[in-house]
């Protein structure tokens, strides 16, 4: 038995945030806690939503404070100005974080409590308020999502939640958004959804519905994001890689990841480094970890994504390329950067590991690695 | 601006409709009014239904005569059951006519009126009460859609409806309950998501996702329908039919179809045909018609369905190709019947291409026929 859960209303295109407006007068919304950065605030985009709403006659406050990697206090503080508002519906707004910020700032605001209450699978007893995330990046599918993450900053951790609650009503995905985009932030997400998709279609909870739509993604990601980075304001290349991300969110997001995802939370979290350069940076190594078990679905994809490359090859030389390719992708638009790089200290990866055993999402990988296994990836890595 | 509408919770698997009570009781609701047809009910399959709600505590009453192409005296009477019963929400159980029978009685419970009120986009102003739809054919793809068709049988004319009030809140596709359908209506079922995601594929709604989706689709059903025909039995193959149909719907359900659905409602409507079979009966037909202006997009699809065959051939002789190949399946499945071995009336296809003129899906083909086309296209399928 499987469940494919998915928010109800997805919205696309330039200018679809303008929708925000009419869902809450649909609703008889009042009063909306918008949850985004600082950033988001200072580039005059939390400004746009609020100007929609205000030129709707709805009302709204702001909590433009969430840290990426979203931390505990985010949710708390975000939550406090819920109930001082008196608002009535949490549009999220950014990437991952905020929009996990606003699926924790919902759940609580519904159900009381405390975060550690709700760590886990469907928790809450209450559906969160009508909840509309908009997404900011090609990437982490966050909005689509009825999991969310918040790091505690003081046991360097990250708690998990996954929760029919937490589902947002409905999502907007305006590529005029991303425009201004810097490249850096567009490759890490993009290679984000591509390891989501690749994750998703080799993992232990894939099926065939989750792996057309992972195969879908990776293929408009090889299609797209070099061309994106080269043509930022191109809103066509932006539009693609927002289906890109939306069609591995719908497979992992009911399918699983794995190993990637169960080690790059751990380098979020200790090093509050950002989510999708730590899944492009480690996808490579994992790969060749993962293929002794996923030669078959590796080879796939590739006759499917490189036909030419792959004519009169073996399934083994086919399941090389496709690391290769990915390899070659994340050297091109500037992720495959070493783990060293990015200040990762080879003393800890003893912890890291052990806590990359101890994620949630272990258990979706194709293969169960020891704690050695993990060491040597992140080695590989540095 | 394009939105992506899908129920929130759609359940695949054997046995997956043991679902229904936990979902019910998560609900806090008492009393289901059951709405399918005579067959399913002798054949015992509402009775399963039935049985489960009955051991998880809940109540039920059940309407079971629903036609194929669901007439205004069906829902007029499942309605008049419902309030009866106090019921509090409603499980259609079938293939398309049941759960379209489902959604109209959901909006006259919640909205009161006549259903010539909400014939178009959006007419309702509340939400039905929770439906829950369960899928008993892998074709029309009814249960994830919010648009249904109820046949007036005085007028002989389909009342089409478009509904985000209408969309059911999950959706349950048990390939159990398909094990012991007749190859006829697994052909005609499976040849109409064959005709979803082909319509959807090319027409002017069609945008990236939905082509992913629709191609998806389309490898699926020519993966597995004959070979479904072939082991009736075999679950895996029951399953990735639902798979095929899924996505098909979840293409067509945002992009909208075209020619061979605004042809083939008429035949339901005047003649009381199987949908399924009037799509699969025209779709080689229309396709040949709109080949003039989806040269690229058939050719496309056959050189991912049949790379093999296509090489060294001209986009030209692919499209053709896809076209022979749909014409091949359609013979092989056996719904490559004739119109007039289907009692047709040659005196009526004047009127049956005037009242396919003034059908709402036409204006999504991606080239608008004249009254003679369409007459010409009848003529061809005779």
């Amino acid at each position: 038995m499987r469940e494919f859960v998915i928010p109800h209303r997805n919205n696309f295109g330039a200018n679809c945030i303008a929708g925000i407006a009419s869902i809450a007068l649909e609703h008889h919304l009042k009063k909306a806690l918008i949850i985004t950065d600082r950033n988001l605030q200072e580039i005059g985009v939390s400004g746009k939503i609020e100007q929609i709403l205000y030129d709707a006659g709805l009302q709204f406050a702001t909590y433009a404070s969430v840290r990426p990697n979203p931390t505990k206090s985010n949710v708390y503080e975000a939550l406090a100005l819920y109930k001082k508002e008196h608002s009535d519906f949490i549009i999220g707004l950014g990437g991952g974080s905020a929009n996990d910020c606003a699926k924790a700032v919902g759940i609580l605001a519904a159900n009381g409590g405390q975060l550690e209450d709700y760590v886990g699978l469907n928790k809450s007893r209450k559906v969160a308020p009508l909840m509309m995330l908009v997404n900011t990046t090609a990437g982490t599918a966050s909005e689509i999502s009825r999991a969310y993450l918040i790091s505690d900053e003081v046991k360097q951790e990250k708690l998990i939640f996954k929760d029919l609650h937490a589902l947002p009503y409905c999502t907007f995905n305006d590529p005029e958004l991303m425009i201004g985009l810097p490249a850096k932030i567009t490759a890490a997400t993009g290679m984000d959804a591509l390891t989501h998709a690749l994750e998703s279609y080799v993992c232990t909870g894939k099926y065939a519905l989750t792996q057309k739509l992972a195969m879908a993604a990776i293929e408009l990601v090889f299609d797209n994001l070099r061309d994106v980075i080269a043509h930022p304001s191109d809103l066509k290349l932006r539009e693609n890689m927002i289906y890109a991300q939306s069609l591995a969110g719908m497979a992992f997001c009911n399918s699983g990841v794995g190993l990637v995802h169960a080690m790059a939370h751990q380098l979020g979290a200790v090093y509050n480094l950002p989510h999708g350069l730590c899944n492009a940076v480690l996808l490579p190594y994992v790969m060749r970890y993962n293929r002794q078990v996923c030669e078959v679905e590796y080879a796939q994809l590739a006759r499917r994504l490189f036909a030419e490359k792959c004519k009169d090859k073996s399934t083994s030389e086919c399941a090389d390329l496709m690391i290769q390719e990915v390899t070659r992708l994340s050297n091109d638009v500037g992720t495959a950067v070493r783990l060293g790089d990015l200040g990762i200290k080879e003393s800890d990866y003893q912890l890291l590991a052990e806590k990359s055993l101890a994620d949630g999402n272990i258990h979706k990988n194709p293969i169960m690695p020891s704690l050695d296994d993990v060491i040597a990836i992140f080695k590989s890595a540095y």
